[in-house]
């Protein structure tokens, strides 16, 4: 049995409650060894694609080992809760509703299993709170080393629900886009990519227009920040490789007052 | 001296602020081998009782060690400093303003000391941050495996301050509730259990009828979530054991606009 | 190489992003031994004023360790990355915009460096997401035993960015000061110590008058919560020596509507 120390963990729990604490007290007991690396806990509430979309981005900087992630709306109900290995020998835990997937398609799926075996839960387990009762002590039994083998019947790869994350529809001078996420700083991180920049012709100091329902903003083409005035909307290429809108020292949230999921457009100027 | 690996840690500090941050400073400097777990930061400011709640429900989940936990409004008056020991080797940490005593009472209290020995604070004491200056060092120094009688002076366990949960009234048809806790999903967990569930013969399945103030609401008694039709009210057993208000994929708390402290009556429908 | 065990983390990111917990991943992918201490990620959006008041007042309570610290409103432009050694054996790592300066200069320095050595960053750096790429991994690495020399070329001290605090204004009765931070509770810090009370004869049971815009308030000079009544309004010396208000079992915030930055006098009424 392999040890593996980490256990990265991310929700849509918040840190107001005891939800976070209470499971990283179930991983404690049982495996008092694993280090427990938050990712991040604030993920809108029950937003799978969010989460997944979170997971994929922040799972290259982690360090291997077990992927514990819980947004789980159907908690209780139907779905499964599932273990799937990766090649580089990460183990995702989590329901099966397409939160892991986005994660671990990336990294290459090498076996799923359902986790179904009672030694591997708390003796008595809740219909709400799964994460405490079935996925923390799967995530920390992985940790001391059980095969994820051992957690109940394999399950393929290909039925494993994954999520579909909307695609920009790209013209020949403008591209539709959907917010996908927006940050404490108020960036609004966009479903387009560098192809999409490129795809329309657009190059850092460019001009875009940028159309959300009736209203109208100009912005610069930049690569940060620093290449725009203070008060400037941009759009930037973000550290995680998302065509996102952002004001150098300011809120492009609160300028345009987008949310996630919302649909816009980029002209070219 | 035993060494106890593990402090839990509970406050209504929030993360905002550096007071949780300088308080693992504190530990990591008396004790740096022990490992802090946070169970939650949120507790609303000065609730008392809802810190007691959240530690007396956390509690069985975490792993014996040391249990630190400051809601403190009348830090530098005339409230005592404690440590509280319970059958089992946990050894809890705060002040005595009924905070840890739902959780140790559930336990079992061996003994209690005052914290009164200047060896184990800061050199420095404020009036006002206890928690860094006494609580902490305290915690540090238990996890180090000081007994907790070197602390100061016996107290007996029957002069510890506690406080009343309030107990909902039972009646033939109905039952006048107060609300808990809500948590971040908009949950709204009552002081009522299964057993006053069953007063009234309520079972899964049957519609109840909820009267706040003017309002009057609908909801099914339902195990999970996933009973309900997304958008419908249900009454539920949470995982704590509460009976709880939800809406399956919505907030009960938006709908009903109600508060902690708050009282309702349920009654059959 | 001395090993270090501990790395305290302040940022401005939040937890709602992953944007701390990607930092966690990168430095446990470093230095995997390595413990991170989390001191706060709650400095309001791009205040470097605050967050070097919050790590200075932090500081004294951490353990020798690294010091990581970014709040970072100009990443991508031309402001140095540095790492800034102090005596005691501190390591502070962050961006050369003052943030780092005033816990720094308290301690003591001795050295500096600029971060520049591409062996000791992540392979792709990003323009805008330096804390991930290289202040995390630099902090990884200091805590791995890499002396700080090696990072880069070194520099002046003298030549680092330090950031003004505003002092207050000391007249024969009265203080005009500002309001540096306001906590969770809304208790609102003021630019001024005990040597300004002293400086207009103020002490413990004085009256005074606050004097906000047009509005008036009065104020008990205090020294807890617990020497004045629950709702009066308190003037005392917090936990880290800043004369503050603060409303017993209230929020002085909520009172008087400040924020921070405003000017406020404190009057003898």
């Amino acid at each position: 049995m392999t040890r593996m120390s980490f256990i990265t963990f991310l929700t849509d729990f918040g840190l107001q409650d005891d939800f976070v604490g209470t499971c990283h007290g179930v991983i404690a007991r049982v495996a008092p060894d694993a280090r427990v690396l938050d990712l991040t806990h604030g993920i809108a509430a029950q937003n799978v694609l969010q989460g997944a979309l979170v997971l994929r981005h922040s799972l290259p900087y982690a360090p291997v080992g077990v992927h514990l992630a819980v947004v789980d709306p159907d908690v209780g109900g139907n779905r499964r809760a599932i273990a799937v290995c990766t090649v580089g020998g990460r183990v995702f835990v989590g329901p099966d509703n397409g939160l892991l997937l986005l994660a671990a398609d990336d990294v290459g799926i090498s076996a799923a299993y359902e986790i179904t075996n009672p030694a591997y839960r708390l003796e008595e387990v809740s219909r709400t709170f799964h994460a405490r009762d079935i996925f923390a002590p799967a995530a920390a039994h992985l940790a001391n080393g059980v095969p994820a083998a051992d957690f109940g019947p394999k399950a393929d790869p290909a039925t494993l629900i994954r999520v579909a994350v909307p695609e920009p529809d790209v013209g020949t001078s403008q591209v539709s886009a959907t917010v996908l996420v927006i940050d404490r700083f108020g960036n609004v991180a966009l479903n387009m990519r560098r192809e999409h920049l490129d795809a329309i012709g657009l190059a850092n100091g460019d001009r875009v227009e940028v159309r959300l329902a009736l209203d109208r903003y100009y912005a610069i083409v930049a690569g940060t920040f620093a290449d725009a005035a203070p008060g400037e909307l941009i759009l930037y290429e973000d550290s995680y490789g998302l065509a996102t809108l952002a004001i150098s020292r300011g809120s492009a949230e609160r300028l345009t007052g987008v949310a996630v999921g919302d649909e816009l457009r980029i002209v070219q100027a």
